[in-house]
């Protein structure tokens, strides 16, 4: 980034208002529901007869994301993602997002373009649009605020609290992934920045660092899911970690759980990559980030219409024991889970 | 606040969730357009007949506030008064709110509620709920989002390309003083901070002081607008100095328009506070900030009715020249109005 400042555009150069006006000329896909998008004090629209979803994420420089190895416009597609993400885990179809970022005078005109070309391109693809927002000047790094409301009809709404006893645990894709992929981008980016002049070893790792780079929503399997009328009796993502999502969805149920380590979905990369660095790649299920997967729980009797369907495991069980959270080894050795720290 | 550490819980003693939950128990007045509140993976709520409008804002230390003078509550309920301003200024009425608040290690879990103890006091007296948020760990100084919905009927938007021709520009309230008291409480800690022990001189200057920590919408103003059924052509709130405001209303409503200078309502301590200070106090008035007054235009049919109402001051009009914003001085010179630059 640093090379290529001879034809940038100051940040300061612009008015404010006028950067405001800049970014609105490229907003994509204005929807029927938008009654009124970016210019004006607030955002207007509608819902219909549906339930208005709404859903906030701060994504901060130095602790969501470094931008020596993250390109904006990942960044910005990335940015979109966490925040609809939790739209789809309410069941919902995300409608419309807000964008506020804080950038520093560092950065130029361009750059924001760069990001706002990747949260143009997710708002395509997951058929959104960008209905206000702001900018910010920031000392203190690049910060990207998300907020993205959705649409659920009142009697769809998946909440995290309607676990029952014996239900099946499931997942979609597979886990842990994203963070063998951002290890990996780490250990690169110290070797490079300690100077040796030694370029990052990245070839044959495309899954892992594109699963840390430019994550997608499982739509397909989530759209199977409704297609077979599978009732879902509880929901929520997993971009914190398979423990946080897991312990959250049984504290909002009153209930415990009974997972299978042998059962836990992951990708041949993520396994290959975690014994490079002598680890169990469960550590990364567990406590890494930005899988943006679905954790889900449908009843016993779904067993049969569940195994058609591609791309969920079901990875074990809720058990009326609220507050014990088991993870049993393949040696049948049960421990217990707990939620990794905040702020470690 | 670096003396109070004794009886403190460091932040990463809670876990990630621990804390959410932590802070949901305290959650004020869930309304009953609120389906869900805090505690999902987003909020649901509904919004009758009416349009939802939604805003949302981000406060950066070291950008928006000092926490050398700024007490934690008042920042608190200024986030708040910063996200409902918008919704305020749409003609809408503020409904949910989502909190999402970035916060390093030097806080401690009291500092939090500190800050949700000025957004609650806020969402009390505006009539809003917390609808959802989250904490992040923060490696670059506080950093507080404010996302606000609001609703209003579809027919009553007040957007700020309305103006016509001739129509009576308004404000609410004095303008200025906030900037002033930011410039006072500058100057106070740079002196207080160069280590020669002198306490801040702050008495007498109560008015401007509070304007800048701890604003509040002029409601009452507004609603006496609706009440005697003034037609409002355009609309916008003045949080970013009144040239901003005004430019973009007038852009937006492609005319131009003619200021008074001796229209403009300055309280007296602004005016005396700036005469220290060696400045014009209309240098705070156009490109100060924080004032969360209201910009808005009128039919001159209205003359007599706006006379009528208290806390309103019509200080020009509108022009059909697009792109020529003129202040008339004392001395019925006319000079240009340009936008305050940004990032600057």
């Amino acid at each position: 980034m640093e090379k290529e400042k001879k034809n940038l555009t100051p940040i300061s150069k612009l008015g404010r208002y006028g950067l405001s006006e800049y970014l609105s000329s490229s907003f994509p896909l204005p929807s029927e529901t938008l009654i009124l998008g970016p210019g004006d004090d607030a955002a207007a629209f509608t819902a219909d007869e549906e339930v208005t979803l709404i859903s906030s994420d701060l994504l901060l420089e130095g602790t969501h994301f470094n931008l020596v190895y993250t390109p904006l416009t990942h960044l910005g597609y990335k940015s979109v993602i966490r925040g609809i993400s939790d739209i789809y885990a309410m069941g919902g179809i995300p409608r419309h997002l807000m964008v506020n970022i804080g950038i520093g005078s560092r950065f130029a005109a361009e750059h924001i373009d760069e990001i706002y070309a990747g949260i143009t391109k997710a708002c395509r693809k997951y058929g959104c649009d960008i209905a206000g927002g702001d900018l910010s000047s920031s000392v203190n790094g690049l910060i990207i605020s998300i907020t993205a409301t959705g649409s659920v009809r009142k009697d769809r709404i998946i909440r995290r609290s309607g676990a029952l006893n014996n239900d099946i645990l499931c997942v979609t894709g597979d886990l842990g992934a994203a963070y063998m992929g951002l290890q990996l981008l780490e250990r690169e980016c110290h070797i490079f920045e300690s100077g040796k002049g030694q370029q990052p070893q990245l070839t044959g790792h495309e899954y892992i660092i594109g699963r840390e780079l430019k994550p997608e929503i499982p739509v397909s399997t989530l759209n199977s899911l409704t297609e077979e009328s599978i009732p879902i009796s509880s929901m929520t993502d997993i971009s914190d970690g398979l423990a946080p999502s897991l312990l959250s969805l049984c504290k909002a149920s009153k209930k415990g759980c009974r997972l299978f380590y042998d059962k836990i979905p992951v990708d041949t990369e993520t396994a290959s990559m975690a014994e490079e660095f002598n680890m169990d790649p469960v550590t990364g299920v567990f406590g890494g980030g930005d899988d943006f997967e679905f954790l889900f729980t449908v009843p016993v009797s779904e067993y049969e219409a569940l195994s058609r369907i591609k791309g969920i495991s079901m990875i074990g069980h809720i058990t009326p024991d609220d507050g014990i959270y088991k993870l049993v080894l393949p040696d049948q050795q049960e421990i217990d889970i707990t939620s990794r720290g905040w702020g470690e």
